[in-house]
């Protein structure tokens, strides 16, 4: 078999662009590990940044997305028991979207499907081949069946555990890297969100962040130690606990229910340089993580996702290879800007074990500078609604 | 004797607090341990935040300043060998003004002096007595003589190792500290500055800045390890250290001579609370100290005067004491602003010996979004020329 892109991974990444790419007139072949359903049963965060939406929107698979999802034009920050609004509208001009990321990707797989895609699901075994040379190959394993597909190029998207970062020449990738000394405890319950947009709070007990889904699916977290287990959290601990983190208005008011789903997720930052060898790129969280603070994630990989279509495309339309050489670079340094302020917000909002009483006075006093000056609640803002690409 | 306000020390707060409260009808007393020619001996760094310009010139000792300082509309941020610059007047409508702390300091003697002000130099064992009733009173030896001053009010202004701090009862007091790592390498030098406005150098080798004192003399930092000794700096060695630091032009086009001061000072962050007690107040370094990144030290003793000074005129006019109640909070809210502000900029363009590659990225992705980003860099302009009081 023969297509112009081989694109490893079919999570949103893999798919929008290969949507992009069809829609271009570029022909693509997308590989993915694990099933559909496996695929779609991934739960995920979902705010979409406005640049992210337009992409879907100029990719023509938005028309569910505005009509199910909801546009916040502000967030809450919670500190010293009190909330203070940041107005993304009135301080940028922008808006986020609020759409699971499990339903971006359900519309591309209808969109693609529709085009008659080729998405091969339980592709087993793949590899990448010869990237360095100007006719890289992949092959792969599907019912048992041996395939190789001869192509120009290659995009991993295929995540952090994706075989693609593993087969760049290693001794040519830089890695950096930030654990952190916590997690997320998440729930899913179906009740109404107690607030129409999402409330990040600061408090000595540790991070707290509520959010939802839809008008009756909310999503709320917690800070927990890393060691600590889902088993000994029951629902009346997490609603205890977060009720004691956030404000009393929002304590007293907020609807709580049985758990449909409880996890606990490490924090980590993380990325990998340069992110395109030959005529291999990767793309998404194959080549960088963000800690959830901020749900850059997504936005990160669309991100990636508009270097490297807008680069495919000059190639083979006026054949001007300029972005396809700069690819890492120009993708690199939005990456890193939006890696600092995941960090920063990360930084800013969570309690550090080894913090003293001096670093925790500089988290309220980071808040309050935030919150009292519209530069600095500017920066935030044109943060979280993305920076220009 | 009798005064209204027994003012402990006569730096620049001490002497500015008397000025602002002689010029409201307000009688005080200032006590210096030190003599006059030590005090003017000191050399400090001298930017000083509009805010601090007006005040100066509403207690009519601005004339001078205004001849010979000289007026800043931004800085430079050094880093990956290129300059950015901060506009500040364009970004806030505000400027900085250099001008030295010693000279500030003259020009308080001579106006305090010319209105016959009872200025007492070399005062010895100043002790604070019974500030938490409404007489209090202060001690000093003067000449081998014991004095006694019956006052209202006590004005702490005596520095990080004064009495006054050490006087409030240790119990209701409460320190928060940052030390950091590292040390400013300081030289004075008979040449013209590099540049007409600060630049400051994040390099991977170390921080540096490149300052001034006026057309002729120029001060330099590069930032050393804690125990490095200021023998082990030959004047040669510094020059070739700061070039290093810098972008290729200003390395180029220096003008370097002999040093004619070279010292080594950490870095500290410090506050106290509260900073009332009673009937005593703390002022200035006598409460919080900041590392010198960002030049607040001397801006924030004067915002400390402003409160102060406000709620003493006001207690004296109208007999209002609610200022004088809330002091204490009113001039935290700022001083913990600024403390976050030195903090963060301390950690933004210094090297740490416990930092990752990681930690390293942040850093210049932080300054290429500060850089890059109107709101990024109003944010920084905004805090560099002072926050509103």
């Amino acid at each position: 078999m023969r297509t112009q892109v081989a694109i490893i991974g079919a999570g949103p990444s893999g798919l929008l662009l290969s949507q992009i790419l069809h829609n271009a007139g570029i022909d693509s072949v997308v590989l993915e590990r694990k099933s559909l359903d496996y695929v779609l049963g991934r739960i995920r965060a979902g705010v979409l940044e406005q640049g992210l939406v337009d992409m879907l929107d100029a990719a023509g698979v938005g028309e569910r997305m505005h009509g199910e999802g909801f546009v916040h034009d502000g967030t809450e920050l919670c500190f010293d028991g009190t909330r203070h609004r940041i107005d993304f509208k009135a301080l940028t001009g922008k808006t986020v979207m609020v759409y699971g990321q499990t339903e971006v990707t359900r519309d591309l797989v209808d969109a693609r499907r529709a085009a008659d895609a080729q998405l091969v699901y339980e592709a087993e075994g793949v590899e990448l081949h010869d990237f360095d040379t100007t006719k890289p190959w992949v092959t792969y394993r599907k019912d048992g069946v041996e395939h190789r597909i001869d192509c120009d190029f290659i995009a991993g998207c295929d995540g952090y555990h994706g075989v693609s970062r593993a087969s760049a020449p290693q001794d040519s990738l830089k890695t950096f890297e930030r654990v952190y000394p916590f997690g997320w405890l998440g729930i899913l319950s179906e009740t109404p969100p107690v607030s129409d947009e999402l409330i990040y709070a600061r408090h000595e007990r540790g991070f707290a962040l509520c959010s939802m889904r839809s008008a009756m699916l909310s999503r709320y977290y917690v800070q927990v130690p890393l060691d600590d287990k889902v088993e000994a959290w029951s629902d009346a601990r997490f609603w205890d606990e977060l009720r004691r983190r956030i404000d009393d208005k929002a304590a007293d008011t907020i609807v709580t229910g049985p758990s449909i789903e409880k996890t606990i997720a490490p924090l980590r930052s993380f990325v990998a340089e340069p992110m395109k060898f030959g005529r291999m790129f990767l793309v998404g969280d194959a080549a960088h993580i963000v800690p959830p603070t901020g749900a850059k994630g997504l936005n990160l990989a669309a991100s990636d996702v508009h270097y490297l279509s807008s680069a495919l495309i000059a190639h083979y339309g006026s054949g001007e290879g300029e972005l396809i050489e700069r690819y890492s670079e120009n993708a690199l340094r939005r990456i890193w800007k939006a890696e600092r302020f995941s960090w920063w917000m990360t930084n800013l909002m969570h309690t550090f074990p080894e913090a003293s009483c001096f670093d925790a006075r500089m988290q309220v006093a980071e808040l309050d500078y935030v919150t009292s000056s519209r530069a600095g609640a500017a920066a935030l803002a044109e943060n979280y609604v993305g920076l220009p690409y």
